[in-house]
């Protein structure tokens, strides 16, 4: 008899070209590419696989680090899944590491911890080489006042806030354990001539688990409130009152990356 | 009477789409597409534009900071050309800045030196985000080694060996005024989630000027030696004998951007 066991996949992928993670009947995802590469290697059918990612990425969000796990009978060595995976996927979805999965193992429900990054692009003009993975800002950012909003949402708060109206959550608390704004620049790789990497800024941010669109309306926000258009302290106002037209703008989905997602 | 002024154009553009930069009869190029919006904004036709640009970069590879210049009777303020400019390229091009040349400005003429960068992704798999931007190097990469070759191309030096046969120089004495070779790393920004940063190995080259595919046969010389596939030495080997048998691969042209142009 056929033994099924579960792997945990680690997954990277350009979201550009697909309608998110989730399969659906009339777009692309990036499910169902993987779920055809599976199929191509074991032979096994998408309802026996089972496949499920720690997060339902949306449209256009980047992953470097998504997990996801799926079970299989199939006698390849788990440590070559990624390989095989990476013969048959297509070049903008790549598998890094598999590993067997610990018993009662699950992607989404065992996950204890998401980190993601939401990077901008600010210059005069948008960058023509990273233009797939950053948000073009072209009106100069106090990244004081950023930090400042930063400050505001670390920390156990209720989020509701920052719950987009396509999200079925039952509680709206949530602790962001980390958040950070990095600046690029000239300095870091020694060479003065990458205007796109001088142009980076880069927000960092790690909690237990986020509200749908929470990391998108959070970046927006931080934006708003560097150039102008929203007065400091918004992040502060909307936690307290739990209302969504105390933030800005959500920022566009091809900013966001899923960097890790946590289990220890 | 309409008077003529020189233009110098700073561009940024993500090489995949494009056969280089220079005009062919059957295959779509930079340097159309430039010409094409300046065609749309002025009215000038092509022969009269005479976009020239410092360097022609082959098919594939990427610029950062390509210099080129034009001449045009047009009335736009010299300023505001890429932002219109930018309203009609393909969002893979990008004008960056505009400036009235000095007298007997020629961008390819006048240039007094540039400089490359080469990215390798060393990682088991691929780059899922920057796979158009970085050769993959699936094997591990000594970069003491590495640094060894750069000592030895630093300098002045006659690089017929590094000259690929396309070439047309009239001299193949050139400097390399400055070469490093960097690391990638979490560290960085802060982040430790960023899996393709942390597998970036970037090289930057700056010299008067270079041979035909010179950068992409040092990169290549490089990762060869880097890998074990070619003895230590190389370089020295190579500028010794003139032979570019001494040397390594051509490394592919993606990897490979142009990020600036020198002309003081």
């Amino acid at each position: 008899v056929a033994v099924t066991r579960r792997v945990r996949l680690t997954l990277a992928y350009d979201g550009t070209a697909y309608a998110g993670w989730q399969r659906q009947g009339n777009a692309v995802t990036v499910q169902e590419a993987v779920e055809r590469a599976l199929r191509a290697l074991t032979g096994e059918a998408p309802e026996t696989l089972g496949l499920t990612g720690a997060s339902r990425t949306d449209a256009g969000v980047h992953a470097l680090g998504q997990a996801a796990h799926f079970d299989t009978a199939s006698r390849i060595p788990t440590e070559k899944f990624p390989y095989a995976l990476n013969t048959l996927l297509p070049r903008d979805i790549r598998a890094l590491a598999a590993d067997d999965a610990e018993d009662g193992f699950h992607a989404r429900f065992s996950a204890r911890g998401k980190q993601y990054r939401y990077d901008f692009h600010r210059a005069p003009h948008a960058p023509a080489l990273q233009r797939a993975f950053r948000w073009h800002v072209p009106y100069p950012l106090d990244t004081d006042l950023m930090r400042g909003e930063l400050d505001s949402a670390l920390g156990k708060h209720d989020f509701r806030a920052f719950a987009a109206s396509g999200g079925q959550a039952k509680t709206t608390v949530r602790t962001i354990r980390m958040a950070r704004l990095e600046t690029g620049g000239a300095d870091k790789m020694g060479g003065t001539g990458d205007t796109e990497e001088a142009a980076l800024l880069r927000l960092w941010v790690e909690g237990d688990a986020f509200l749908y669109n929470m990391v998108r309306i959070l970046a927006g926000t931080l934006a708003d409130v560097g150039m102008g258009r929203l007065p400091p302290g918004a992040v502060a106002r909307a936690l307290a009152s739990g209302d969504r037209l105390d933030l800005g703008q959500t920022a566009p989905a091809h900013g966001l990356a899923l960097t890790r997602v946590f289990y220890a």
